[in-house]
């Protein structure tokens, strides 16, 4: 039994900077046909210059040339149009922040005052920029995306033209909001397809199940389930794979961050399969980001098929998901388009 | 400035054997005047000779005989009355466990089948024997406890008689269940005072914070620090102090339980400092488990004044809580009185 995907994308990837990025890009390159990458570097991609550097040196690093990396921009306020304009094709997003609430995110937004964000939001709603956000406030560690929802809603309303992009959605509440506000759109990683906080913490500790938004429970993850399994066409596959030394996961003070694009690609034909939606993770790999961003992907297809895949322990210095277990799937063969 | 506390007793104590028995049991035995010592050892104290021998290992391990072992025996459905006579004095009480529900629990009960159960808990009733009850289902990690409510309400219910000790309750609706049964009591631990899951998993994941049941709400820890704080007659104080290697909590798969006898008496004066109820600590720490157990305990006074101590890193190969931390208040010295 085998299948093929064409173009797969992910739409959330944080690939790192320097020793890392060089450890992990192939990780994505391998299996996808183009990530969007986030900005969060230290210090976080705010220019033009930085932008281009920064594609340069992912597409070094992955010596890939049909893996393309769509680029973000780190969301400041004072962004305006002619600002935004100078980007033309060099940027994809823009990633909304809010401060300090995960991993490089010290320069985020405090406040959501629309007023302070309108000239920006305005400018990438007449240049068709979508915004990314990572939708938490800084409540109580289950609550924050949850309580985040009005702070969508407002934005939603304010901006009817501009494409929010609530990132890595965790929540019953952010699925219920996609279909009450046209502009709201989400991705969904692996990880908060397949787990809870009762894989978390409900047995043992395991720090590398640990991520943020922190996974939540049961009922969330099947209304997840329910959009991703369907295809619905305002929700895309988005990793959120976030690498962390094998050290920092399993330390006192643990980094957040679950390590997929190894295995994202497998994992998911192993889960759409057994819930009987292989006909639909094409729409969630692709079709779905091309219709939302209005992107043409590198022509690349992927084919794997039916046999066990063991899943290294570490790739680099990083522990992946599901190290040392056996997924049911395995890649066989990728062939590039003319285009790639 | 100094207080003195007369008889602290710690309700709920691990102690373990072997190795870190010796290394943990004076942690306990220098400040506390006695200790409800947990049996869920490697098999679990089931028998007689167990218990006298596990309570000599320990009176073995504190050298202290100002520290009085208080022993339990880990609950079977089919202890009856004679054999739980037999005990005499040297049973104080008899700690359930829902199987697999923590650590060393695997022998634990399936299933809380009144009839099953009845013939043990009559015995208990009559002989005055104390039921301990880790009160969790096996259900989404943050429910377990609310969930186990129903279990607690059929055990009050159908053994009135019966002295039923929930503990280390860790949520509003177990505070609120101790004034609607007369038969149930709790222990209240020092962490559960301190933290919500935020501390545990809402920045970085700390795994010296890891403990079971885990650490819930900010409403569920304000209501156990009411109840505490007030000395509520049906609390009492137990640190369900759980000490792991340091390398065991800082792995992979990090075991539950957070080390905190060598500081707790400490952190406990400095709380209730804080919200200005030092005068009801000591029922807190003491009179109410000797009006509820019906003990009368080593006479010992622990004086302490407030000055800054420095937690040490690690004792023995276990990190307490408040590694490297300063705490305001310090012991300083420790009377004995003539029954101990």
């Amino acid at each position: 039994m085998t299948i093929t995907l064409k173009s797969p994308l992910d739409m959330h990837l944080h690939l790192r900077d320097g020793e890392m990025l060089e450890q992990i890009a192939k990780c994505s390159s391998d299996t996808f046909a183009g990530g969007l990458i986030m900005p969060n570097l230290v210090p976080p991609v705010t220019t033009l210059d930085e932008l281009i550097a920064y594609k340069n040196r992912i597409n070094k690093a992955t010596n890939d040339n049909s893996f393309k990396p769509y680029m973000t921009l780190f969301y400041k306020p004072e962004y305006n149009y002619d600002f935004l304009k100078s980007f033309g094709d060099e940027l994809t997003a823009v990633k909304l922040y809010p401060a300090g609430i995960t991993t490089n995110s010290e320069g985020g937004l405090s406040g959501f005052d629309i007023e302070v964000m309108r000239g920006s939001l305005e400018a990438m709603s007449e240049l068709g920029i979508p915004l990314c956000v990572h939708g938490e406030t800084n409540g109580f560690v289950m609550d924050r995306e949850a309580e985040f929802s009005s702070i969508y809603a407002k934005l939603a309303t304010n901006f009817p033209k501009l494409k929010i992009i609530m990132e890595h959605i965790t929540t019953k509440e952010s699925v219920d909001l996609l279909n009450k506000f046209d502009n709201l759109y989400a991705t969904i990683t692996l990880h908060h397809l397949l787990i809870t906080l009762d894989d978390v913490a409900g047995g043992m500790l395991r720090p590398h199940l640990f991520c943020k938004p922190i996974a939540k429970r049961p009922h969330d993850r099947d209304a997840l389930l329910k959009v991703a399994l369907d295809a619905h066409p305002k929700v895309m596959f988005g990793s959120d794979s976030a690498p962390h030394p094998k050290h920092a996961k399993e330390a006192c003070g643990c980094a957040a961050g679950v390590f997929t694009a190894p295995i994202a690609l497998i994992a998911l034909v192993e889960l759409f399969e057994k819930h009987d939606k292989l006909d639909n993770l094409e729409r969630f790999l692709s079709a779905n980001a091309i219709n939302i961003y209005g992107i043409t992907p590198l022509e690349k297809t992927i084919t794997l098929e039916k046999t066990p895949y063991l899943v290294p322990e570490k790739f680099g210095d990083v522990v992946p998901m599901f190290a040392g277990e056996e997924l049911s799937w395995s890649l066989t063969s990728i062939t590039k388009g003319d285009n790639a």
